[in-house]
């Protein structure tokens, strides 16, 4: 009788785990959504009912975009190189206000192709239509956190912001007990939110024991629009409305100084970092180094495919260690291993998720990814966790196993059907060049 | 009676000419190695000995990678994330001195197939051995400038400086009338080329109207250095010297004055730009908007493998329009049309190859890719330059010509047996290995 459902063996195993030990020629043992067991492969493949040869290549936790957009991939080249507010007030606002729910299955569907094609297993998304996101992510197998944006003035979604808490409330309510799926509730930011919004959101999310996600600090017209109307910076205005917290994920981080540091860390607030769109915004560049000095927990994400353009981690990873060297102008910053862990395991840990997932552990979900690495760029090996982030590209990842059920088997993607993805995709984008056009 | 030997049809043609022209549903007719017709396909696919169906993908001039050293793929992720000296004498250089001409033809072998394989059909190199990585080019079929690394030291290839003219006098010779390959004068930098070196090596580049080739202003320590050794800096050394002028290609160009640029342009010196290195290594940003202010041309390259760690051009230019809009902190600056001309029109003038490559033109040369855009990251497609730039990868790239030859097949490379040359790559990184334990 086989010991595992799946086992995937013949590869090196980078378990990420508290050691970050690696195991050569190792296997990952799977039974039900779980990881069963982990070890060298001594003796042949462990008997299972179904084995998955990694050929030689590297067994690595699915990573995890800590914060996207996942629909606006339907935007993704609409508009780019522009000024922001020309970028928001002609092309996304005008397109966001026509759009509905199917618009937003149907692009985050394509998301969820593109991330499972480049070894993403989980996302966190905030955007508009979220129980669609849900639905999609769920229909794709993939694992997610979705929380619908609210803010001070009606939305394409659910009207005005009294409805957008109910929503967000039935959201909770609605996947509770989803293995996939969880909820957090998303106010956009602390210049398009009210104090009372904030606070009522706040209040909300600590109700239900579920996150509380905010864009934060991202540009320095936010800064200052936040100075202008409050008197205090983004991070004291928060801290002073009571949200600081472990329960608080703040996306971006850019623009913060050594003192807001040591108050978002005192506070257990976890950050999440989006260097290219960061960078293609030309936003400023977030104080990673010194936010990990500070013991703050930082994941990494790709924002939407409006401002990056693509949902890709791995060149993620590679733009993140590339830019922080610059810009401490030492070449020893964010090493590999640290900005793999934060692709990983930092991004579970971000987003509370770190009992589940992030790394290959017994006991945790099954959410596992094989690279292949027999191909000329990957070719020779010295160093594995060089490779992933200096080297490696999503479309090396020839297999994902999400929450025990394989969900891409050799680039062929096994819970949606690729090719009517991208035909509705055709179709939407379609209405979004009429929609430009009026 | 065929037309056309080869026929490229069923895509949006990308000309990258004077007028950026851009023709959908277009076709591309290639007479023995030459272009001879571009057109709108109005009336089927013309005749042909051989018809390649782009498949409403993307048909783009071959990128063309503007400074490398392409045997240093044997070392990618040997080590990383060290300062650079310590990265240099207890890595680099101990493995460099080593070397023979065998390991050099290998490991340009395997970047010749990362190469094609990524989309770039010609590379100019810099580095040891430079005969074997011509005959490395020659046999992979891509068009490439080489020129072997002049110093002041003993070189484990030639050994003494007078033997180091003589080497490049021979290669020069050698390959005067091939097709693919030419030749160029390659001082390694202004501090580690003496004075008389580099006006002997910028006598050699007239002598025989090749270009000359420079480290220039790559590091704040470099520029310390000649300031320490010479009293100015490496640009008014360079200048005091004789070497600006037309003929000089000035790798890097990162630290660089506003009085500078307007020199190095006013002489006609043309650059190339390794924003992944120069953020990797910690060196610095290169000022290219300035630059192109300036009217100045200015090519993308990749460098090495041990500083970047990979040959993808596609992931360079997502790189460089994204770090210059950071750096300027203007979202506007190097817009996707002009990166894609950097890395194809521009390297070609930079290298003085645009009356051949960089562009498709009936009368150049048939340096031709297709980008297969039938993928959910590249769908749906509103503007061809946005997802060339910051969505696309060199993986998605599906067929190479060069000069005429099909290289690549649905990602098949016809040129060279691949697993032989990563079979080979696997041995000689076995002896790196064994160099480094001693």
């Amino acid at each position: 009788m086989a010991i595992f459902d799946i086992v995937v063996a013949n590869g090196t195993v980078l378990t990420m785990n508290q050691e970050n030990a690696v195991i050569n020629k190792g296997y990952l043992g799977i039974v039900g959504d779980s990881i069963s067991q982990i070890g060298p492969l001594s003796e042949g493949v462990p008997d299972a009912k179904m084995a998955i040869d990694a050929k030689g290549g590297l067994i690595l936790p699915g990573l995890i975009n800590g914060h996207t957009h996942a629909a606006m991939t339907l935007f993704r080249g609409l508009a780019d190189d522009l000024p922001l507010m020309e970028w928001l007030n002609n092309y996304i606002f005008p397109v966001e206000s026509k759009m509905d729910g199917d618009f937003v299955y149907r692009g985050t569907m394509l998301a969820c192709a593109e991330m499972i094609l480049s070894g993403t297993t989980t996302f966190c998304d905030m955007y508009l239509f979220e129980d669609e996101v849900a639905r999609a992510a769920k229909d794709a197998g993939m694992r997610s956190i979705v929380g619908e944006v609210l803010y001070d003035f009606d939305s394409p979604n659910y009207g005005s912001l009294e409805n957008g808490f109910k929503y967000t409330e039935t959201l909770i309510k609605k996947w509770a007990s989803d293995p996939l799926i969880s909820i957090a509730v998303e106010p956009h930011a602390l210049f398009t939110c009210s104090p009372d919004l904030l606070q009522r959101a706040d209040a909300l999310a600590k109700k239900y024991q579920v996150p509380l996600i905010i864009h934060l600090a991202e540009t320095l017209n936010e800064i200052e629009e936040v100075k202008n109307r409050y008197g205090v910076s983004p991070v004291d205005h928060l801290i002073s409305l009571g949200l600081a917290g472990p329960h608080l994920i703040a996306d971006h981080c850019v623009h913060l100084d050594d003192r807001e540091i040591a108050l978002l860390a005192g506070h257990g607030v976890k950050a999440v970092h989006m260097p290219e769109s960061n960078m293609k915004l030309a936003s400023g560049v977030s104080p990673v180094p010194k936010l990990l000095d500070a013991e703050m927990t930082v994941g990494i994400g790709t924002d939407g495919c409006a401002s990056n353009n693509n949902l890709d981690l791995f060149t993620e990873m590679d733009m993140a260690a590339k830019l922080h060297k610059l810009d401490n102008m030492d070449p020893t910053v964010l090493d590999a291993p640290t900005v793999l862990k934060m692709a990983t395991i930092e991004s579970a840990r971000a987003l509370d998720l770190d009992t589940i997932t992030g790394s290959l552990e017994p006991g945790k979900k099954a959410d596992v990814i094989i690279l292949d690495t027999d191909k000329p760029h990957l070719t020779p090996m010295y160093n594995p966790f060089s490779h992933v982030v200096y080297a490696a590209r999503g479309n090396d990842v020839s297999h994902s196993i999400i929450h025990g059920r394989l969900v891409m088997e050799d680039r062929r993607l096994l819970t949606l059907d690729l090719q009517e993805v991208m035909e509705k995709a055709q179709e939407k984008s379609r209405e979004v060049m009429d929609w430009i056009a009026k």
